[in-house]
């Protein structure tokens, strides 16, 4: 048998036929083929051309690169889904420096936590969260650059009075830049490109580094997965700051289709946005969902043209799916983490499930599904043995994927990496069944299955059926200590506006629909506590439920 | 100024986060997520589901294992548009062996040559063309084992009575491999895939090398541009032994579309299948689309959904994209080598084209375009300086590329694989303009150019002009040796079936319609050669030429 370096001899990789991927390239490409298409829509002043696009990129990369800026260095972001947080996603990898984009709702101290950890060398921040900012830089023992993002869309000044905190301001400086400035490609696809802090629901946020390899794939995955097309315009419910908008900040461009910038999901700047910009896809978690679907009927605004909205993390439930249909969004339901570059799956349509009921279509595009053209891998593993978990849609494993799709890991944190990458998977924490059809579904997170009596209860499973409670808005079930059982689950129920029921009514509802020692011991009527990208703090509730 | 590697300690590429790019991986995904779907479509009897199609590679794939093919063998395949030489693109790549397929319009001794320089393991030879594969096997110094593929739809034996040469039948093969068969992808993404002889119209055919890398960009390249989904149904009037059929052999499983093979590129066969299998994209050179917008009435048959056809090469004619048009068709026009895995370059399409005069808007989307999305970059250079041209659609250059989708070079010929490369850029040698919009428009080849009294006249121009006569069916110029003027232009011409002309009527038309300069001197009315492939033999119209 002979081995591949037979047809080696000469043919090795030369600059011609082997260039480093870059999520980069597609802005050149879309200024060069579409330079007058629209690719930034933002308020009713802002219309940026790819060409313009790319000529602000290009700016801003030369006057960061005019300020010292290299391979390596981390600029960092705080700011809404503004023009500028897109630019900064072609501009930093531009110079093969590594974008750092920060979630709006953290703390000041977990900002400064970020800016150290990540070794901030600039810092480019909207005024309306200029008092976090200032707060942070005073408590992080770094000195970056800071630059003021002044949108005139957004508030002129932040709650707290404080108006600009910064060395100059974002035009100022990309006044500084060639709009020719003459970028370069990084040396090697492996190169970092972005540095994203999980939000952790304990201890330090970690710090998640993709390469570009992986944006340009999962950027290329996404593109086909939502169907997206020159024709598309993107409406960004979703937070560019989350996993980098899942790639989207790179496969819309990469369709040289429209991005429709939001500095706020509301639903009353939603559906207008939708009808005059003629919007055919937007993302976001199932709480954006639920704010459309729930959204009071004067705000709502019909639209004959097909919508596609994207979701992830938990599945919706199928009354807001229905609720969804109707006002005419067509619901894809995507799985990802941060360290996946967002999706990893998608729940692949099966053209037979247009035929179903409802709550049986609901219950099978609710599923993770199955893994994202880009993803090589994915399987769901005992998590003692390491094996497969069989097909069966019963036996409860961890999710691991294998991919180009996946972070190079955590920075300045190897043990971590170690345990996320154990045995040469990622591994994910979610843990899920497998389908006979092949499709996945999630059971829970590890820490979130409760254990009662040795019967292992899927909180997720009682939170669908509360779910569909006609009254229920909102719920999360955790464990409860228990001293009979161990644990007990507990569910902490938010009601539609105006609606009233009792605890009673909840676990008689619940006797209906679950085996007997799944029904919770408790209802806890409340508002949920989320965390800043609006994921449900369990963690919170855990506590309260000791309380009890 | 820090380095990226400050970004890489510990984060280097494992298993989980780099896996080799390899097309194999989406028939696997299409068989886990689409099983029952329609993979292929053959004649009136085959409709093998992505399960079965799976299950058939692996078969394949695990049988010629057992027959000691393994990384870095050939396999070689001489058949039409058949289910086994799909089955070849899928499950010769699961051994790391390479994939060689052959145009079966070639002669015997240059199938031999094949056979030989690339050292050929196995010969799966379709029936109909197996008194050329046994003339080639005696002629051939290899001792392959030869695999007999009997298609119900091919004749049922050749035209001179050979009916088998091989070992034993491709489905008694098949029998022999495990359905389960555990096939690995390639070590390296960089391990050769293909092995494409060019048709070259002088010397010995040379040998293209492909890499999964390429094949695996090139085909999600091509599904984007093409607007692939999982409901397209791809038709089979390319030949997949033309650069693995544009990678479209790949793209359309990456799609998880229906390929609808075809034996033979015949109008009669062509427009029922189009209605019978709803087929929505096919591909072929302008030969294809002359024959089609050229069929017989009774032949052609409307149908009313969109159905693109994709055509490379020399630009059709705006008369044929006109009839294309009124019969139904979107014509989309690439630009591609065996050496850059088929399309390299895509006239995309402008949204104001279409409120063009049809002359003006055939002149638009008949050029080679811009660079496919997978395609780093694309260039026009001084044959010279190596400078690019400046984009005034005047000044002539060569198109040189850069990209994955790029071959790995020539095998065993390190001479032109150098020149292919020089400078860092593989050098197509077609001559082109760069348009002020940015689009590339050959032409001609270098040696196509005709050079009359130091005016450098294009025989693309010439041949565009003449294909707008109405009785013009085919043309092709050529320089004749001229004592006065070096060369001269000599126009080779085919009427349209129950036309008639005369030299002086075409050469009249020509100088309303060109500079004096460049009216043909010469009009042979003729039928054109052709090359195995399609495309109009020029060298051989040189020499008639000089007879003249």
């Amino acid at each position: 048998m002979s081995h591949p370096s037979r047809y080696g001899q000469g043919l090795e990789p030369n600059p011609a036929n082997h260039v480093p991927l870059s999520p980069v390239t597609f802005l050149s490409r879309a200024a060069a083929v579409y330079p007058d298409r629209v690719a930034v829509v933002h308020g009713d002043g802002v219309r940026t051309s790819y060409a313009e696009m790319y000529q602000r990129c290009r700016r801003l990369a030369g006057a960061l690169a005019g300020r010292g800026i290299g391979p390596g260095d981390t600029v960092s972001v705080l700011a809404p889904n503004v023009p500028a947080l897109l630019e900064a996603h072609y501009a930093v990898p531009m110079l093969g420096a590594v974008l750092n984009t920060i979630n709006i709702r953290l703390d000041s101290a977990t900002v400064a936590y970020i800016l150290d950890h990540g070794e901030a060398s600039v810092l480019i921040a909207d005024t309306e969260f200029a008092a976090t900012a200032k707060a942070a830089l005073d408590q992080s023992g770094r000195d970056p650059l800071v630059v003021d993002y002044t949108d005139p869309e957004g508030p002129s000044a932040d709650v707290s009075g404080v108006e600009t905190i910064g060395t100059l301001d974002y035009e100022a400086l990309l006044a500084e830049g060639d709009p020719e400035f003459a970028w370069e490609p990084p040396a090697d696809e492996w190169w970092p490109i972005c540095l994203n802090y999980t939000s952790g629901t304990t201890g330090q946020p970690k710090g998640v580094v993709y390469h570009h390899r992986g944006a340009y794939l999962n950027a290329l995955g996404n593109l086909i997965t939502l169907g997206l097309d020159g024709h598309s315009r993107y409406l960004w419910t979703l937070p560019m700051f989350h996993c980098n908008g899942w790639s989207h900040t790179w496969a819309v461009t990469a369709a040289t289709a429209t991005h429709v910038c939001l500095r706020r999901v509301d639903p009353a700047a939603i559906f207008p946005m939708i009808r005059d910009h003629r919007v055919t896809h937007l993302s976001g978690a199932p709480i954006v969902l639920n704010m459309l679907a729930h959204a009071p009927d004067e705000v709502k605004i019909a639209f004959d043209w097909p919508v596609r909205i994207a979701t992830g993390g938990a599945s919706p439930p199928s009354s807001v799916i229905e609720r969804m249909e109707e006002l005419g969004f067509e619901v894809q339901h995507l799985y990802g983490l941060t360290e996946t570059f967002g999706p990893s799956m998608v729940c692949a349509w099966q053209d037979e499930w247009s035929e179903l009921p409802l709550e049986q279509r609901a219950a099978r595009c609710g599923r993770q599904g199955v893994s994202l053209i880009t993803m090589a891998e994915t399987r769901v593993i005992d998590q003692v043995s390491g094996d497969p978990v069989p097909a069966d849609g019963e036996t409860i494993g961890e999710i691991v994927h294998r991919g180009n799709t996946v972070m190079r890991g955590y920075l300045k944190n190897p043990e971590a990496t170690a345990a996320a990458f154990a045995d040469g998977w990622y591994h994910t924490g979610d843990l899920a069944v497998l389908h006979p059809d092949g499709y996945v579904e999630i059971k829970d997170r590890s820490k979130d299955i409760i254990n009662s009596g040795g019967e292992k209860i899927s909180s997720v499973e009682l939170e669908e059926v509360l779910y569909r409670h006609p009254k229920i808005l909102e719920s999360a079930v955790v464990a409860r200590p228990d001293e009979t059982w161990g644990e007990s689950p507990c569910a902490f129920v938010t009601l539609e506006e105006g609606a009233e029921a009792d605890a009673e009514e909840i676990i008689e509802y619940c006797r209906q629909h679950l085996a007997r020692f799944k029904v919770p011991r408790r209802i806890v009527f409340c508002e949920l506590p989320k965390t800043a990208t609006g994921k449900i703090q369990k963690y919170v509730l855990r506590e309260q439920a000791k309380e009890i």
